[in-house]
């Protein structure tokens, strides 16, 4: 019986539907790492799907933590906060997108704060050099790249969800598959990319240069790149677009191009932010576990304040493949 | 010239383009009352066009608030956080939505806050109880519902916005409009279809009350009114949804009809989020300033913590209507 059958999901319902022990699902929800990456992967996505709510803990007293975004108007910014919130620190926010050149890290240390958690796109070298001087407990959450070796930090199998999201597509008949990713300097970009080359190579089909293009990330990347695409002699039908918001910018260079999303071009995006499943058609993604990531990093911050060790400076998160209607076998 | 030719833009490069005086802007910026709403809303969109950064200003020392979210995953939640987070306050977020039945204004007073700002769309009347208790400076922003008159607060022009979405329909040429508001008994969403009534009153358009919807400003309840709507022997030609995520379920619908939007349905949202941009087609909205919102709620919280005292304990930010593609003149 599904876990939702049974009312209110317990980590024991959880367990029995994902087929895996209690103490396995409690390491899960725990951000523990000796849980193989599938079974960590189902699990979540179990605890998600029945809004598994966690027992709260009270706070520890005293923790008030920064957590900075340096771009809190990014779509994953409320997700991620969500799950930090829920990790048990107090945190405060700070918003550093608009003042980029401000000593933040002098700020943190002055307002008495006992770490910081840091969202950020981009980590500047001056940046790092201040968090390494300050002496500051300080964990980076990063959903699109990844700090230097000695930062703390999580995020998501970037490799792993590209290979998931081009082999959706070859499973679905698709030859000529496109990819966009975000600037070619990100390193999660090209973890991506590669993910999708592999998945490309496992099934015999050659990688054409043509159809692997880069854009910024954001809408219009995925819109221009798309435009470009479709112009092509032999256009791709299938596009793994690297985030959502390329994914709705391909949607719309389709639409006014007068093809249908999936009949004409299938098209998978990367996050599965909120929106994913209010485009139209609903979009086919990777989910990256933002508000997990959150979690997660609030509790490897409270680790570090508290004088513990961590387990490993670099946690990724599992990501996998959220089949909706966005994607449809190639007409051809 | 447009400020935006211009380099960064200043105050004085906005009023001229908005054609008003250098007080006029400010006084917007400020947040004072003293302009007239349409003032306001052309300087306000014209600052937010051209990306007006404002001068940081120092956050006034121990003056630590909380900002407690009810629903921290709504997809405006972000949008006001950065408004507050801008106002020069030092904010803890706390997310209640799955706790409602905690006594957080407890937890406020236990925590040494001077303040709290709450978040919410819905104040029960036990919350409501325990701040008049607590004699903690509250200021509640509610975009979709306002507290009772003793509550200071801020909101959004609903009724002003219903008549611009209904009259930006009318004046394509749609005679058979319809509305989808919220749960029948928030008040924003009757002041929204009063908004509606209103246009069509004026345009000599009779109120049929078969197209006149209450859903849940949600995905799905624009979904299945749209549904209904389309089923109906003469179908409108055109829906002011009520929300934008009500309006995503108007568009899915539509699509699963086999109907092109705008040219067989136009769609008109209400809040502009920034997913508003990143349909396809993109969305004709009404824009609720949220991050004006906020930053207004953080300036009302600073007034009362320092002993002053609000000019109005209700304040109601101008809405504009957002003209994108989702809206076209009627086919028959």
């Amino acid at each position: 019986m599904p876990p939702h059958e049974l009312g209110r999901p317990t980590l024991a319902s959880i367990a029995a539907a994902a087929g895996v022990s209690l103490p396995t699902v409690s390491k899960v929800v725990n951000g523990k790492l000796d849980v193989a990456p599938s079974t960590r992967a189902h699990v979540l996505q179990l605890l998600e799907e029945h809004n598994y709510v966690p027992v709260t803990r009270k706070a520890p007293t005293d923790v008030l933590v920064d957590v900075v975004f340096t771009a809190l108007d990014s779509p994953w910014a409320v997700e991620i906060l969500r799950g930090v919130t829920e990790s048990g620190l107090e945190v405060v926010v700070s918003n550093q997108s608009r003042s980029s050149d401000k000593d933040w890290v002098q700020s943190l240390i002055a307002g008495g704060r006992r770490g910081a958690l840091v969202v950020t796109s981009r980590l500047t070298a001056v940046d790092q050099r201040r968090l390494g001087r300050s002496k500051l407990p300080v964990v980076v959450i990063d959903p699109v790249d990844m700090p230097g070796q000695d930062v703390p930090s999580v995020g998501a199998t970037n490799w792993a969800g590209g290979l998931a999201a081009t082999e959706h597509l070859v499973e679905l008949g698709h030859r000529r598959i496109a990819v966009i990713g975000g600037p070619q300097d990100y390193l999660c970009s090209r973890a991506r990319i590669d993910g999708y080359r592999a998945a490309l190579e496992r099934a015999g089909i050659a990688v054409d240069p043509a159809l692997v293009r880069h854009g910024t990330f954001h809408h219009e990347g995925g819109y221009d790149q798309a435009r470009a695409l479709l112009e092509l002699p032999d256009p791709p039908t299938a596009v793994f677009a690297g985030s959502d918001e390329q994914a709705f910018g391909v949607m719309e260079a389709a639409r006014q191009a007068g093809l249908s999303v999936p009949h004409d071009l299938s098209v998978v995006g990367f996050d599965d932010l909120p929106m994913a499943r209010w485009s139209s058609p609903p979009l086919t993604t990777v989910r990256q576990p933002l508000a997990d990531m959150g979690r997660m990093a609030g509790r490897m911050l409270h680790e570090l304040i508290t004088g513990g060790e961590l387990a490993s400076q670099r946690v990724e998160l599992a990501t996998h493949l959220v089949p909706r209607a966005s994607t449809a076998p190639p007409r051809r």
